[in-house]
């Protein structure tokens, strides 16, 4: 069997800046993605309209072939003139890290009300709001619902503000999420789909499962299955795909993150056959993400083939998600 | 200052049978140690008394300077006269595993009903049963409470089988120990006072302070603390120290396992003088188990001095617990 889909949107991907960097553009189309939303904590971070054109210009120069949609990182020292410069930029996200709780977060926010100002500047030139949602220093099951009221104070604070809670995890998220306004939405990566936290601390340790924020228990896991299945139109498809070298996620100190987009659309495929939810694949791929953020459909033409494909056990010293599986569906681009 | 104190009594170790032996065997009278129980899933397993023998003869050889309580390891295929000529042996416990949940339980028991005539042989002859409490199958946070019926069912067909709960990690777990009758104990380990799984799966990984049952929420640990706090009689120390060379640690499929012995008294004394209950450290790890096992006190003296120490990075190639941290007290053997 053959499904005809428009090329996906991928609205959270890390391509990072440095010898990773080719490894994941190579991936972004491999996956069936011709538009994604790229992070701003590289090393250095993408801070300013400058930045990023600098950083666009090095990835084109690198290969991306895919449209890219650029973000800035919010800080402490972002200021409501540099989000208005970034949107004519354009920029069309500015990215919020709480402080610490992931990859290049040590200058991310602790006092969130000390950037309302800025919050004001992306309300008012229809900037979207993408929040990393885990409140620093809160016990690790607990820092995603931790930080729902801090949302609900930005969301009554900002009320036209666009806002997309990044790679949820949680019933509690979703259940925040559903009861929001319409300026709310929420990415929901692969693996959280795929995995729960017995995939990283069962009998075994799977670094290559580790990610923040970590996947949950089942019923959270089912919670993000459902809404989707639901057909609900504020839940669309962000990866977070973020490549690391093997080293640095089997070390004593290992590094947050999965690498899955290079097998984006064939591991969707799986997911939502196995969930009896292939009518969804399209909407949550290639229509939900592009209408809130407000764009026109992406351009290009995938096909998913009910044939198998092998995930490689690395990838330029990377290991995917499924590493060494086997799925049962493939994806191609149509000329 | 010093406390002086008998020489204390590990009720759950792993010595292993392999490469890593020699540095496990050391750990124990370093960390003040004078008696252990030794677990029997080893590669292969201790089963029978034959087994026993050969064991104690070849860690005896390779150096143990301390008092060695042995177990058998049970499985669907143990026997009640099995039993009876390990107790005869002397074995002091037999230790129950679930399959799958640990390092090396692939034989263990998933029907636990089929045991029942190899627990009466134990109840006859009064050897302690062993438990690694965790049912099979469940998600990882759930496994321990969701062994707890098995264990209450245990009691109540074997009211004169003592059993130990080990290493327990959970609120749940204190609270059947502290409602179940005077043969139920448990042990707790260093590891599960001092970390939560925040401390595993935090912003990073940790690949060190990975182990079976994975340590569990803050208020989970409370409980541990809590319930020493008070003096219970019938939770006493088990470090499950287990050795795993740092690459087998450090992998895309890492072994459960902390190794703590080497520094046991110290970090105990560490913490607990940060949780005030210093009057604690000598019931816990001298007497409680002691009289639980119906044994002697344990023989020679050590002193807890608080003169720093400082914990290497890496002991033979294994990465001890608190790698690379000083601690506040060191503990000697007194002459």
């Amino acid at each position: 069997m053959e499904w005809y889909l428009p090329a996906a949107d991928d609205f959270h991907v890390h391509l990072r800046k440095d010898a990773r960097t080719p490894i994941a553009i190579r991936a972004v189309r491999s996956g069936g993605v011709g538009r994604a939303l790229i992070m701003p904590n590289t090393d250095p971070p993408i801070l300013t309209v400058d930045d990023v054109t600098a950083y666009v210009e090095s990835l084109r120069q690198l290969g991306a072939d895919f449209d890219l949609l650029m973000t800035i990182k919010l800080r402490p020292d972002t200021t409501p003139d540099g989000v208005l410069a970034a949107h004519r930029g354009p920029v069309v996200a500015g990215k919020l890290y709480p402080q610490g709780v992931t990859t290049h977060s040590d200058d991310g926010f602790r006092d969130i009300q000390g950037l309302y100002p800025v919050f004001e500047a992306m309300q008012q030139c229809d900037m979207v709001l993408s929040i990393h949602g885990e409140q620093p220093e809160v016990f690790v099951l607990d820092a995603e619902r931790a930080f729902l009221p801090s949302l609900k104070a930005i969301v009554r604070n900002f009320p036209r503000l666009r806002i997309v809670l990044e790679h949820i995890t949680t019933q509690a998220a979703v259940e925040a999420v559903c009861t929001l306004p319409d300026t709310v939405a929420a990415t929901i990566t692969d693996h959280h789909l795929a995995i729960t936290l017995h995939d990283v601390v069962g009998s075994r340790l799977q670094p290559h499962h580790f990610c923040m924020p970590v996947a949950k228990r089942p019923s959270d896991q089912k919670a993000l299955l459902d809404v989707i299945r639901q057909g609900h139109p504020r839940f669309f498809s962000g990866t977070d795909s973020a490549p690391h070298f093997r080293q640095h996620k089997e070390s004593a100190s290992g590094c947050a993150g999965v690498f899955s987009s290079a097998f984006h659309m064939p591991i969707l495929a799986t997911l939502f056959s196995q969930h009896e939810m292939m009518d969804q694949l399209q909407p949550f791929c290639c229509e939900r993400g592009a209408a809130f953020y407000k764009l026109a459909p992406p351009q290009g033409q995938i096909v998913i083939q009910d044939a198998c494909c092998r995930v490689p056990e690395e990838m330029g010293g990377v290991v995917p998600f499924f590493a060494g599986h086997e799925l049962p569906f493939s994806v191609a681009w149509v000329d």
